[in-house]
């Protein structure tokens, strides 16, 4: 499988599920003219122009995180927590994190306005308050062992600690925590960031 | 299985879906100040306070739109397309609605500055322009049959067309089709809606 990414982007959440699955897969990085490493539109592999896509054996490409850690979940028979609602559960984080956390994170990818800013930086106050609580003093989002919905969360706090918004301290502990776990090295390593993720 | 929801929120492509998908559902509407119809603080349910939620017959409480979707298409083996990858490209389809799509909503329903409402605006034509080429001259999103993913389509231009926000004209036209469905015909007229959504 084929992982296209921006090193240090929100595809750095599959590359790590990829890494803990324990599937092979290999990294095509993208420029942000939108060109991939080797020379093709990246639009004509993912029209949103968005990036992370995985590109299965067969050639398809699934887009969209939350799907694409979704499918290596399902491909692996890993990363999901225990119990009859296991996967829905996963799912939901990932739908939590994808729109009230990562989608108040937009205005500081770019030049918003700070009335914008401020509105978002509630928001993400709020939402991390709720992973918090959620988290209580398990060691992942969902329990004891590593779930899909974590190499996700750790991505949103090392975003977030980029610009200057404050995060709860169990999320922040958690955060420490994943800093060391050996696949989380190897991404980061592999996306030739330093191990602080910058 | 009990539907959460507040009349005309997103919580109807669940409501539709359900009737679709032929499951037996009743539904349990909150008022604006998060109180359930029977007197119910809504935050016991879903601490984080959005509907849909959906609570299922042991009494498990599913949240977040597209989760409650897969899980009706999951539990009735319908509303998906055809195909291996089918019910990821139907994940796919939700997650970008709810992100790209939904998400850049959230300053219509606030109030917003207008610079922030003309940034959504903007990143809404992008994201209906997607999907109206998504659409191409299918009579559904992902094909020939209704999918989990159409009911939340329809859901996306009912709250646009509140908020004066151009759609293209094959969503227009597949809004107009989805509107004369029985299952949507019967979804608003049991969330009290007139047949136009509103
Ligand atoms: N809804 C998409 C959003 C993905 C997304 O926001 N990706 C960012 C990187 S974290 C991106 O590619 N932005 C466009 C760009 O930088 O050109 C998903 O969940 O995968
Ligand atoms: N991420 C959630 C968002 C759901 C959402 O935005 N729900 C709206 C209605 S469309 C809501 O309940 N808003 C809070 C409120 O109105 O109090 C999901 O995808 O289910």
């Amino acid at each position: 499988m084929r992982l296209y990414l921006y090193p240090g982007a929100c595809s750095l959440a599959d590359h790590i599920a990829l890494i803990e699955a324990g599937l092979p897969y290999d990294l095509m990085p993208i420029d942000h003219a939108k060109q991939t490493q080797d020379g093709r539109d990246y639009l004509t592999v993912n029209p949103r122009g968005y990036v992370p896509a995985l590109e299965v054996e067969d050639g398809t490409i699934l887009t969209e995180n939350l799907v694409i850690l979704a499918y290596i979940a399902d491909r692996s028979g890993a990363l999901l927590p225990a119990g009859e609602f296991g996967r829905w559960r996963a799912l939901e984080a990932l739908s939590y994190m994808a729109t009230t956390i990562h989608g108040n994170l937009g205005p500081f990818f770019k030049k918003a306005p700070d009335t914008e800013k401020d509105a978002a930086r509630k928001a993400l106050a709020k939402g991390f308050a709720v992973l918090d609580e959620q988290m209580g003093v398990q060691p992942f989002l969902l329990g004891r062992t590593m779930s899909i919905a974590d190499p996700y969360l750790f991505w949103t706090v090392l975003a977030t600690s980029r610009f200057d918004i404050a995060v709860p301290e169990r999320l922040q502990a958690f955060f420490d925590r994943m800093s060391q776990e050996p696949s989380v090295l190897r991404a980061l390593a592999e996306e030739g960031l330093s191990p602080s993720g910058r």
